[in-house]
Parts: structure tokens; sequence; C-alpha cells
């Protein structure tokens, strides 16, 4: 069986009155550090800054941020109910694509409406703590159900392009697109990876890469603007990136640059996958035109590193994502099965099992 | 007509015992320093080290670089002639892929094969020199008529991307695509040029914003991964791109990351048009599959911003430029004309009277 040879990203520490202890992810590779959250603040800051990162690691991470707000929660529900509400307002403000994080907060908010009236502000944390956990727990179970799922895309001796970063960094254990790596290289094929450094913040080179040195398998580090040719060499079989919200019509928004990559594939005949679990799905949204795009700063782009790269003053656009058209990708791996193709029908038919399973175990 | 509003990327101080001033482009923008070259070999430092870069550049530094290697020359022809072999040589292993070093330091062989025995090392500098400076002169005029052809291919509020850097610096004054633009804008037309920034050395970011914002001409940096997301958007009209050599059937060797902009290009029913000089074909190879891909060192990509945004041990694949197909390429502009649509026998039409005066000239 595959196993992890990263420490973890997140790990709560403690029980109701623990804290929260999250790999800073902003350091790596030079260093590897935990930041440690004692405040819901810190939480909030850490995935702001990108310290915590990935769709589903900030759903797990909102999560616990929430407990550690409720440490000031007092009194009966009638005065808890209404701060409960703004600390999960307050984390969905942290950042506005991933929609793992706000299928997480409203998994907070179900479980707390499900106290009676009478629950103290203890009986809520130990309820909230749980729902974290569990939310952790099942992130942990739901990687290697998609590892499993995406390794069987994955043949022998396959070259595969990789963007951003999707492995154990970004979840609870594994990741998405990478797990699929993971698990079809844990069960003997020998693949080779092609990391893009993926700009601004170079989550390919800084994270991805080094998920991938520590696991033993080969891979190769390349700029964005390199994948072309390198498909064009015949390097490469298959393209797999993760995803931060998928809309009911199966449009993606990812990591930006997803959307030229799934343009280069297509124009390859490579085959474009996308992995994620059933949480990143919101199909409330129509088609990918809906998904609001964060903007990040200029900075980002014109001071990498320290260090000034571009004039003063420039303007600069920074969309931190993109959207890939649904006809533009092979097919969705989540712990349910594959999308394929992917048509709001297919999507709606892997997922229906996910959301009644969901139901039973509330 | 257009004004040059940055300093000369290459300046020949002084007459036959003159050195050579050059732009230190590794410095831009933080810094505008000029790097003096007494020697060669300084010269062929700077070009290795891309203090200057740039196709036509390139051809203009080498040839001045001749003269400062013919400086030690002494004695009869039977004794320069040799030595002077070894300069053009030493000079064509600084960099393989721009054709226009080679096409420089043939016009300076040329010029010393036609002097008789009888000549001497000094008629040989002086030769030599004159040649330089009409490369260099010559460069001038057709930055500026490129320019001109260019400009009639960009209308009043477009908006285009551009990929690394194609002006003045990478030439003589002004530059290949980035002269259309400027000449267009000069004309009165309002555009909007998004700058890839241009990954690894960041050419876009830091060379071709800083020569936009000294023309004040509206410029936004976007990452290479954004460009297909801005085509998405329908904020360009066309994509304007230099090259580094041409073959005789239209593929264009340009920097990494514009093929992949040329197949965005493409997938969005964009133009995209080349810029260069006639100098940059290379008739003697039928298609780009023969032309010599420079791969630079890792660190390049590794250790980008003076500081390790990778694990240290990571393997990288650093090729510097790609092969454009032909039938990606909507136009080529030259001094004599637009090659249009790029194929051979409209190739063979525009640059036959090119050839025709390069005789004449002679």
């Amino acid at each position: 069986m595959l196993q992890r040879q990263t420490p973890l990203s997140i790990d709560w520490i403690g029980d109701v009155d623990g804290y929260l202890d999250l790999i800073d992810q902003t350091r790596l590779p030079e260093r590897l550090e935990y930041r440690t959250c004692h405040t819901s603040d810190e939480v909030w800051q850490a995935i702001r800054q990108l310290a915590v990162r990935g769709a589903p690691a900030i759903g797990i991470a909102a999560a616990y941020g929430v407990i550690l707000a409720a440490r000031d929660f007092a009194g009966g529900s009638e005065r808890w109910r209404p701060e409960l509400a703004r600390a999960l307002e307050y984390f969905a403000s942290s950042r506005p694509t991933a929609v793992n994080l706000f299928w997480a907060l409203d998994r907070l908010r179900a479980r707390a409406d499900r106290l009676p009236a009478s629950a103290s502000a203890d009986d809520l944390r130990r309820e909230l703590l749980d729902e974290a956990r569990r939310i952790h727990q099942e992130d942990r179970e739901i990687c290697r159900e998609i590892g499993r799922c995406g390794a069987e895309l994955l043949a022998d001796g396959d070259g595969v392009i990789t963007h951003c970063n999707t492995g154990g960094l970004a979840t609870a254990e594994f990741g998405t697109a990478l797990a699929a790596i993971l698990t079809a290289a844990d069960q003997g094929k020998q693949l080779h990876v092609f990391v893009t450094e993926t700009r601004p913040l170079l989550q390919g080179a800084r994270l991805t890469a080094w998920e991938l040195m520590q696991h033993d398998i080969p891979a190769t580090l390349i700029c964005d603007s390199a994948a072309a040719q390198v498909m064009k060499e015949g390097r490469v079989r298959s393209v797999w990136v993760g995803a931060d919200r998928i809309a009911a019509n199966g449009d993606v928004a990812n990591k930006i640059g997803t959307y030229a990559l799934a343009l280069l594939a297509r124009a390859h005949d490579l085959p474009l996958y996308v992995a994620a679990p059933a949480s990143t799905f919101d199909l409330s949204l129509r088609s990918g035109d809906e998904i609001p795009i964060e903007q990040r700063a200029a900075e980002e782009v014109a001071e990498g590193f320290g260090r000034r790269t571009a004039p003063e003053g420039v303007s600069v656009y920074n969309p931190a994502f993109d959207v890939t058209p649904a006809q533009l990708i092979e097919g969705i791996v989540t712990e349910w099965g594959v999308v394929r193709p992917v048509e709001t029908a297919g999507i709606r038919r892997v997922l229906s099992p996910a959301q009644e399973n969901r139901k039973l175990s509330q």
C-alpha cells in the first residue's frame, strides 16, 4: 500500500483546546517549517498568504480555524449562533475560488444547526472539532480513492505533465492528480513527470518537484512556457491537474495556466485529466463563467522572491485561476469514479452516490 | 518620425582602436549600466551571458567583437587570415540558434576575402570596422522598415500580446516586433500591449515592459501561463514575436514559449505575426527540424531571482528556443515586406530583392 514520504501538511494537535500546525508552504523547498496557529486570525492569514494552499487543504484548515474562533464563544446557543455565523463568514472571505472552503464551512454550519437550542458553547466546540476531524480524515480516504481511480488511466512507461501542486501538501495526504501518479508508481509503473514550475508562485517547482523527489519518482522541472515543446517532442502521454471549483457542466477552475495546457494538450491529441474530490463540484453554477476568479497582487509577478523583476509602476494582470471548458477535459477523476465524457449528465451520475452517502453519514 | 526613447543598446566608441559599450541587459530594469568591452573575450562572455541578446544585437556585437580580436593581428595576410578564421570561429561558438550571428560573421569573412594578399593587418581592421558599422547602421534602417511594414497590420484600439524582448535592446534601434508596435503608436494608433514575462530570464518583464514604459505605451505584464486567458477574455487582436532563425519553409525558431503562443493564438482565431530582418532566414535549412536548439543551464529555472526556487538536485529541461511551424504563422514581417501566407515560394519572392540588393552593395 502507498506510503506517505512527506510530513503531514495539516495537523491538529490536542483536543478541543488544541492548536493547528501547518507546513508553511511558502518556505519550501528551502525550509520545511511548521506554522503554528493558536488563533483563527493566524489560520485566516495562513490561507490568504498561501502558507496553506490547495483546494482540499484550504477546506480542512478553515474547518480547524473555526474551532480556534469558537474558543472565545461562551454562553448558550442564542449567543454562540451569531458568533459562529460571523466566524464562518470570516473564513469564507479568505479566498474566493476554491469551493472546498465553502463546502467545509457548510458542513460545520450544518453540524451546528443540528444542535439543540440548549447546547452550550462547549457542546458546540466538541461537535465542530469532530466534524473538522471527519473532513480531515475523509480527505485522506478520498485522496487514496482518487489515486486508485486515476492510476488506472496511467500506463507503465508514461510521461506526464502536471501543473501547480496537487500532492500531499494540497490535501490531507497524497493529493489528487499527484495521488494518481503516486499510486501508479506504487503499483510498479515507471512514470516520468514533467513538472511545470507554475508562475507566479512556483508551486510546481517548489512543492511538486519536492514531493516527487521525496517519493523517488523521476521528475523534470520545466518552465510553464516549455510544456508545448515537451508535448511536441513526444515525451508525454497525458496531462494531470487538480481543480479549485467545477461547475455543473464540467468547466474547471484551476491554477492559471491550466486552460493553456488544456488547449496545448488538445492540439497534440493528448488527454487532460482533472482529479478532484466530489466536494470540488459546485452544482449551483451552470458553467465556468459563473466561477469567481481571484485576482492577486501585482507583486507576485513583478517582485518574484523578494527581488524586483519588472519596472516600478508597471501594470500587472494576475488572475490566480482560469477556467477550462469541459470539452477540453478527457475525464474528471473523483473518489467515486471517473466522469468521462465530461458533461452534466455524467457528472450527476457519478456524484449521486456521493451525495446519497453524504446524507447517510450525517 | 519615430524617436528613440531608450539609450543605444550597442555603441562602438572611437575608431579602429576603440571599444564596445553594451547595455548590460542582465541588470535591467533595476540598473541601466553599460558593460564596456575592450577585448574579444569580454564580448564573447557578454553574448554567452545574455548581457547582450536578441538575434540582430548578437550579430552586431559579435561583428564588433571581431574588431577587438583583430587588434592583436600583425603582419601580412598570410598571418592574419588564419587568425581571423579562428576569431570568427570563436564568436560562432558563443550561441548556436540565432542565425544573425553567423550571417554577421559571414559578412566580415566575405569582406576580408576581397582584400588583396598584400593587405596588412591595419588594412584588415579598417575594412572590418567599416563592415561592422555597416551591419550596425543597416540594422537601424531595417528596424525602421520592419516597423513601417508591421504597423500596417495593427489597428487603432488593438490589444496585442508580445513575447520576450524584440525591442531596441535586441537590435540596433527600435526592434523588430516591438518596432511595429512603436511605429503604430507613433502613427497615433492607441494600442495596449500585454507583455509575457518570458521565463526563465524574464526578458519580457525586465526589458520589454521597460522599453514600452519609456515610450509611454500602455502595457500590462502577465505570466506566460496567463496568455491563453487574456486571449479568451477578448483583450487582444494579434500576437507579435521576433525570430532567431527561420527555415526555408517558414518554420520559426524563437524564444521558448513562442510555439505555445502560436497554438493558443490559433485556438482563439488570432493571427500570430513574426517580425525579423531578412538576415534571420536560413535558406540552407529546409524546415525547423534542422535548426539547432540551445539548451541552457538548469540554474536559470531552478535558481531564478538569485534564490533557489526548486529542490537541490532536481532535473531541469531548459530549451532556450522552440520551433513554430509555418502553418501557425499568419505573416512574417521583414524589411522587404510581409511574407503571407508563410510558405517557401512566398519567402523566396520577398527575399529576392533583398539578396540582389545585398549583392549590389558589396
